[in-house]
């Protein structure tokens, strides 16, 4: 492991964090809201002392890094940018317990939106917009906002490839130009535009300037934390149809927005993920529509709720505007069913990724194929263009990994002894980054009373859950460690 | 497709089917069950008139099967095999509804266990006889029986080792000598052996001639109907032992037996399947013990009660002595997991199988070395021999298919009404050929309230877990069914 390189790296990441703290405690500075200015000013202190250090002792290193160094490098960076993210809430009081602030800003920064506070109205604005925001920076991706940046010169471009390819959701990242910095600059001017219009729709439904703020964060990075006990509910039918259009956008691929700015829209209309995305969300809103009949007055608020929470599992959100936990079975399974498809690669959501799902299908039809026609060559189409073999095993690989990870999760979760469908729901909603789940950890309810080792396991799931398993597993590789 | 061939091959089975119904109709004679005895007389009528017809006018072929052949002609054969075997029940009256008839024997052949009787013990022996012989027949395979009393010529190699591939339990199919046939002869050899045995245990504790015989079916096929409405609750402790041990062995890969017999044993003792299996029915043992302790009055009952459930769902017999429905949700999660593993490849336990489970990990693990080492080259090795990519690949394809239909499954059966837990438990107690389930199919329930829709699922869910899925797939491609 080249630790020189990584401490360095580090430093900047914190240094971000650091730099987007400070609206944070402006917001609390003019709200005179005394533990909140004492929390952040304290976490200002820590994180800029272990960055001034980590910058200081560890200069520049010739070599590069490998993939398996950037792979850690991005787990650690994650790890360590949650330990410190989390002081604010720590030392302003307001989360008294470590481990539950802990397990709030990791729901923050892998945009899970799952939360352990019972009051979420109670705490002051500066730590919510803190909050709220840590959906925003985790979203696109601490690491690709640093790529977008950083001087162009300095670092190989083996670097700046492994790193993105390890924080950024799907299968297979596709360069949107040739060159990698040029294309962060790209994903972030993306999001940046899309978030900036979410907010003038939502100011102009009336919303005031700071919950459109937070929750334009909340939609943008698809994570879900309400600033209000009722989440979504208590708006108008307007801006739960405003939050239900962003929450869908942000879930597309990126790079169909960049496709849609060059004039290759045919490509966009033919990309069939995102037409597999669309589809589940057309069929699953008209299931759901037909099941939970006669549960709302009319057939128009029945559509909008079945098409918000839709937009809001499938898309990982997790934002809430009615009781889903008492629709019928049926309509609860297909949330259940959206939770593991999730949103499209490239997008801000988590989950399985519908690119995943395109791919595992199309591979299960080939292996059919293959017992059916043994003297063909059989290989897998998407958009036109052969699918390497190794992207296919990854796939399968993916899958392995992400059962087995989901049963031992379940395994631990329940030596609390909460129902089946909680403890199910709960490791889903964290490890694919939704929030929500059912029954007692329900859109009503929170995660509070599990134990500390069950947010533990949780907290994990979600990392996991948003890096996509893999450097999470090479950084509990013993080989990682050792020094060359 | 081949269709004179199938149809020969179909006439054989259901003349296979129609012999082993006679010591039931035996039964039902002495007995003077006058329904049983119509219900029986019926039904050979019809079974000997189809196998006749099919026989007669599909002669022999001089073409061979290919592999997509042989895999449609085991669905075919098992769905016929069904859809007539069913019919003493239906006949009788004593099922009265057709679908509910066809559940049952699904349930017996494809070693299942999950029954629509409310209340088993108002069954006619006769039938209680054949529902059990069901599991017996299923287990080792009907055409694996084919295989082993066909005369020796007649057939080429090639449509041998595709049926047998097609109807044996696992990823790969291990020829225990270079002849299919003499393969087949063994394994029902040592399948019988281990049978009389069996009977010969419960014999010596007490249990009635009939009973043991039953009993000794359902644990030999890892089937699990019991002929009581308390299945093996009502017997005494080492009844129970008996079970235990018998459904342990009965979910070990058969060819250990083989290598036992002609004294390989240090290649038993190294099999890594083995060794799996047995791992994770101890320390489920273990797990379950400590969690359930203070249900049961001695440690003495309660490592028993541990014992034999786990030795029952983990092998998919779904015997039950003690209500698990009310233990905590830890030892109901273990049990769900033990659903999904199942026992050993190439013995008659279903579910996903330990050797694949082993293959899966093993795959993982050699995923996450790639990335660590990306320029070794890292084979699978699994008893000290490297595995085949195409097996890899399979048991990733299958897990993607296992994890499709399981989805879909559970969305149908969903629409019931029924809770998360139900619907789960129920559609993988099924898939996996297990029988009871948790909540409202728990131990002392049974699947009677699902509808015919789902229990159609359920009765699909069950073959496709029988014949590991692909020969269900290949039936549903439209290619098969050209004619060439």
């Amino acid at each position: 492991m080249n630790f020189k390189m990584m401490g360095r790296f580090i430093a900047q990441i914190l240094g971000i964090e650091a730099f987007f703290m400070l609206p944070a405690l402006a917001i609390s500075l003019y709200d005179r809201e005394v533990p909140a200015i004492y929390g952040f000013a304290a976490s200002l202190l820590v994180i800029g002392t272990i960055a001034g250090g980590l910058g200081f002792f560890c200069r520049k290193s010739k070599r590069g890094f490998y993939e398996r160094e950037g792979l850690a490098c991005v787990g650690i960076a994650w790890i360590v940018m949650s330990l410190l993210g989390c002081l604010p809430f720590y030392f302003s009081g307001e989360i008294p317990c470590y481990v539950d602030a802990l397990f709030e800003i990791v729901s923050g920064f892998t945009t899970t939106g799952a939360s352990v506070l019972t009051d979420v109205e109670a705490m002051s604005r500066g730590l919510l917009y803190w909050r709220s925001f840590s959906h925003w920076l985790g979203g696109m991706g601490v690491l690709v906002f640093l790529l977008a940046i950083a001087p162009s010169g300095g670092r190989g471009g083996g670097f700046t490839v492994h790193l993105l390819r390890a924080e950024s959701p799907g299968p297979n990242v596709g360069k949107l130009v040739p060159r990698m910095r040029q294309t962060a600059m790209i994903l972030y001017l993306l999001y940046v535009v899309l978030t900036v219009l979410n907010i003038f729709f939502l100011l102009i439904g009336g919303m005031p300037l700071f919950d459109s703020l937070c929750t334009a964060f909340g939609t943008a990075g698809t994570g879900g934390f309400g600033i209000r006990n009722d989440s979504i509910a208590g708006y108008g039918p307007y801006l739960q149809n405003v939050c239900t259009v962003f929450m869908l956008l942000f879930g597309v691929n990126f790079s169909c927005y960049y496709l849609l700015l060059i004039r290759q829209f045919r490509s966009v209309f033919r990309d069939e993920e995102l037409r597999l995305y669309l589809g589940v969300v057309a069929v699953s809103v008209l299931a759901i529509t037909v099941n939970i009949r006669g549960f709302y007055d009319t057939l128009g608020e029945t559509v909008r709720h079945a098409a918000f929470q839709v937009a809001s599992i499938m898309t990982t959100t997790g934002f809430v505007t009615t009781d889903f936990d008492l629709w019928p079975g049926f309509s609860k399974t297909i949330l259940l069913c959206l939770m593991m498809i999730g949103a499209c690669a490239g997008s801000t959501g988590g989950g399985f990724k519908c690119g995943r799902l395109l791919l595992l299908l199309k591979g299960l039809r080939r292996n059919i194929r293959r017992v059916l026609y043994p003297q063909r060559v059989e290989t897998v189409r998407v958009n036109g263009r052969t699918v390497e073999e190794r992207v296919l095993e990854n796939t399968n690989a993916y899958l392995a990994a992400y059962m087995v990870i989901l049963v031992l999760s379940i395994a631990v979760v329940s030596l609390d002894g909460f129902s089946i469908t909680t403890n199910l729901s709960a490791v889903l909603a964290c490890f694919n980054n939704i929030g929500p789940g059912l029954d007692q950890v329900g859109p009503t309810c929170n995660y509070a009373s599990y134990s500390v080792l069950s947010k533990l396991v949780l907290i994990l799931d979600m990392l996991a859950g948003r890096l996509e398993i893999f450097p999470v597993l090479v950084l509990c590789s013993k080989s990682t460690w050792r020094r060359r």
